[in-house]
């Protein structure tokens, strides 16, 4: 992808270390407590034991925006490597095994004697549609120590969740990996995560994607959220005028991506919806998976694709299936 | 049931109370790690770490035999009840909110300052068939002082896992909880869990079935273990001659079930075979609240069956769709 020595690591990924607390609910639930449907929100510790002593029984797997993209990217064939701070408590533990037995490297130390690891109540309906509440813990101390810059400067493309604009030590640990990257002659990639979270920081993203980002990865309404558009080809044609690759998911609909004056157009792979948790995240691993392999940007939104519609079809943001033919049998 | 007071409980069961680390395997794992397919064995913490850091990215749902049957009786719309003993520890708030956010009453105190709370991994292969290595943890700690005796005396049936029968002390509960339960006028069920566990107990389970249990839960590899016998029809004899109430599950082909001189035998729900973890435990759930509200024998088994075929269908012991019609409409 550059001039760089080739790199040891195909992805990078750097976010919230989370684990997912994962149950069905009516829609009646997320009425009753007050949730925006199919939206992330941050939670205090007294919120975070309110809603899960309301909510039904649950699984736990791990989960996290970034950390889901590299499991899956690894899940898919790519060398990946990951970035995030867990407690050194139990789901600490749960957290480290799960991203480590799914080949990605992860050495970011836990923290000790802070707040406990990360989680997040997702709310599924019986539409597939998630609903996050996220107690961050742990997350809040990932600062610019733990970005380790000779991984950075080894990863072919640094991918950053937009998530960690919530909290300022992680922002700046964002923009000072951004910078490590480029000077190493790398990629950067952002995924803008969640509309209200692009609502909250606006002008802060507006500036990063026109100065740090390679490669935009955002679904519609957080593509138009950036660009404050009612059209969403308007919000496309800001986008393809300031970052040189775009991708953006558009549900059943499928993705559209854009390099340049070159746009292609994917419909969605067929499937049947169960939850939705994850599906932005692991289109972004099938579609860097297939980028840093030097395929082309229709190879890129149909692995995006295909590994979306693996994750869709099941409880839970970790792939089930193993996927590491997919890219070959693309052609 | 019985000319005692009517309880406020159905079923009580008491057990291991485990956190399951679930997660699919090859054939070749269980050999590589020298397991006994589709047995439990008991590991120590060296070896749970060694198993774990080995296993794939895993799932984490609360199991314990006993408390999957409470669990899936609660969701059949029994009321039932649980003692067993985690730690105050992460993994034990997990077992604590799915088995109270099921509708089963669960008070026994967390262990304080001892091991942590009991943790099962589950290797699932191709077939279908759990792999169980347990690491007790906290278990051991269940002791004659965590039966609580007006609980078991307002339940209808006290319902004891054979796996109790690993630890002295719980043994000891155990049959301290059987004598409170007859005291009372109610009846004890004891399900024998696993042949190899039957095997390293089987004197103490004759005992124990001739003296104190008036329904007995089985699979026709315990049954045979339990009386040494080649032929099933032999062991279903002895079973028959000692037991008021026996059940015996038989996979594909359905379950049994035997009162006095009366025999029912129900074949086998349709379903796709997914992972077997917990049909056992739910199996007798479904028995027991069928039992409980009055049913006869063959409505039993069919319960029985019904709910062994929901769990069967999916990873993890606990059910996962609404059952609570289910009895009514057994007609």
């Amino acid at each position: 992808m550059s001039s760089a020595p080739a790199p040891r690591f195909d992805v990078l990924g750097i976010g919230n270390a989370i684990v997912d607390v994962l149950a069905p609910v009516e829609e009646a639930f997320i009425t009753k407590h007050d949730m925006r449907k199919g939206s992330m929100t941050l939670i205090d510790a007294a919120r975070a034991e309110a809603i899960y002593a309301a909510m039904p029984p649950a699984q736990e797997t791990s989960g996290g925006s970034a950390a889901n993209t590299c499991a899956a990217a690894a899940g898919l064939g790519a060398r990946a490597a990951y970035f995030g701070r867990v407690a050194d408590d139990q789901l600490g533990a749960v957290f480290r095994h799960d991203i480590a037995a799914g080949g990605v490297q992860f050495a970011t130390p836990p923290l000790v004697g802070g707040a406990p690891t990360a989680r997040s109540m997702i709310l599924v309906t019986p539409d597939g549609e998630r609903t996050m509440n996220t107690y961050l813990g742990a997350c809040v101390a990932f600062t610019v120590a733990q970005v380790d810059e000779a991984i950075v400067a080894d990863s072919a493309v640094t991918y950053l969740e937009g998530y960690l604009y919530d909290d300022a030590a992680a922002q700046a640990a964002f923009v000072h990996a951004a910078a490590t990257a480029h000077k190493a002659g790398r990629k950067v990639a952002l995924s803008l995560s969640d509309s209200f979270c692009v609502d909250r920081h606006r002008s802060a993203f507006r500036d990063l994607v026109r100065h740090h980002v390679d490669i935009l990865f955002a679904n519609d309404a957080e593509i138009t959220a950036l660009y404050e558009c009612n059209d969403f080809a308007d919000a496309v044609a800001h986008a393809r005028a300031e970052v040189a690759l775009v991708a953006i998911t558009r549900g059943a609909d499928g993705s559209l991506a854009l390099r340049g004056a070159e746009t292609v157009e994917i419909p969605a792979e067929p499937t049947r919806v169960v939850d939705t948790t994850g599906a932005g995240d692991v289109y972004a691993a099938g579609f860097l998976a297939a980028l840093t392999a030097g395929r082309g940007l229709a190879a890129c939104a149909k692995l995006g694709g295909i590994a979306a519609a693996e994750i869709i079809g099941h409880y839970g943001a970790r792939l089930q299936r193993d996927l590491r033919g997919e890219l070959a049998a693309l052609g």
